[in-house]
């Protein structure tokens, strides 16, 4: 990558992709968004979306002048074809392979197609998402060699030269907190604990010390774990520098 | 593949995709289709496509008994992306790499995803893509090496075992009429003649030998060609048996 090109994010306004939005304006010279609505079964997701991204601007004036456009596509298709969780009145439950029945089979294939034509009309080159091998519950596209086997196929079927960033791709919560403090300092955590959405079941009435949600979800619950460790580590680390 | 196995077909209702149908029918035991409208310019194509299907069930109860659900999705956002003659009321011409302004980058790479995800609701194996290296008009994406990569980049993101079909991807438009002829013989080939869809601007009032279509555009072009060679191929042969 290089401080003079331009990169476009795959943003859904969550804890992950705010924190991939960060490392993006930290590292190129341009950043353009993009994100799908798909049917979600809140709405809210798409509302923190627009916030997180306002709110970004408002508080880092030298990143708001290296965000470019936003682009937000309907693809009611994956909705759809599959029955699952996220985007439909049901309850989430988690099958004996360990993949949640929220599973959209090769969503993020879909989302890294979609956004390689995107950058493809656009002349960029880096595309970054924020998907990982940690903390994935059991989403196979989600993992490192379903990202480099999708780089290589859209490089071949679009005769074109992308690098897929995936830069939480070894990161657990804790660690993804840490990064976002380590880019942008509490008013980027702080940016991301009001703004940011995880919680499965569309809760922004319920406010803890690492956002709102329901509290009981496995996305609410990897995000409170993940940010308890955060807080624990830089509580230890000030202790020792004092 | 196996007598005993389910396929689904990616089935658009022109002369390529009508040709698979009737090769899945011949090598499967139970075949879906699935299609999708995303935008084109002329609603005739999905029209055609229900027609063939018909067509077909109705000429050959063996294959009728084969034919299971039809899938069709709309994907408005492949027109959202691209600025491309297919989709909107514009011209189609051809930029000096070969590649015509209806390209849609990755178009085929979205098609063989959905259809893998739809596949791996349904417990199918085998996805056949009536995609080739010949008259390719320099889409990148219908190539061998493309496939083969998109295979991988399924697999390894759905954890599933999915086999793309290509049997057209060494055949030339002649070819590939011969090979329509070959397994559903004459009645096979009218069907094609008479229903399916070419002609890139929706053209179904003008009546030529090999279909209908305007006669000029590049796909007429090529539909034209390709029958021409096989009807020759055809009276020589019949001359040779005399």
């Amino acid at each position: 990558m290089s401080q003079e090109d331009t990169a476009l994010v795959l943003f859904s306004g969550g804890q992950d992709s705010s924190t991939c939005l960060a490392w993006a304006v930290d590292n190129f010279a341009r950043v353009e968004t993009v994100g799908f609505d798909y049917g979600q079964r809140h709405s809210v997701e798409l509302d923190c979306r627009m916030e997180v991204l306002s709110a970004v601007r408002r508080a880092f004036p030298a990143w708001n002048r290296k965000l470019g456009d936003d682009h937000l596509h309907a693809i009611p298709v994956l909705g759809n074809i599959s029955e699952t969780a996220l985007t439909r009145d049901t309850e989430i439950v988690f099958a004996e392979g360990g993949l949640p029945n929220t599973f959209v089979p090769g969503r993020n294939l879909i989302f890294l197609t979609l956004a390689a034509a995107i950058a493809y009309r656009r002349g960029i080159r880096h595309i970054i998402a924020g998907v990982g091998e940690v903390d994935y519950s059991g989403y196979p596209d989600c993992r490192e060699d379903s990202i480099s086997s999708m780089e290589d196929a859209l490089n071949i079927g679009m005769e074109s030269d992308f690098i897929l960033h995936t830069p939480l791709m070894h990161l657990d919560k804790t660690a993804i907190w840490h990064l976002a403090d380590h880019i942008g300092g509490p008013e980027l955590t702080d940016i991301i604990i009001e703004y940011s959405h995880t919680c499965y079941l569309g809760d922004r009435n319920t406010r803890h010390d690492w956002g709102y949600g329901c509290g009981h979800c496995p996305a609410c619950a990897l995000r409170a774990a993940g940010h308890e460790g955060f807080i624990e580590q830089t509580v230890k680390a000030d202790k020792a520098t004092e």
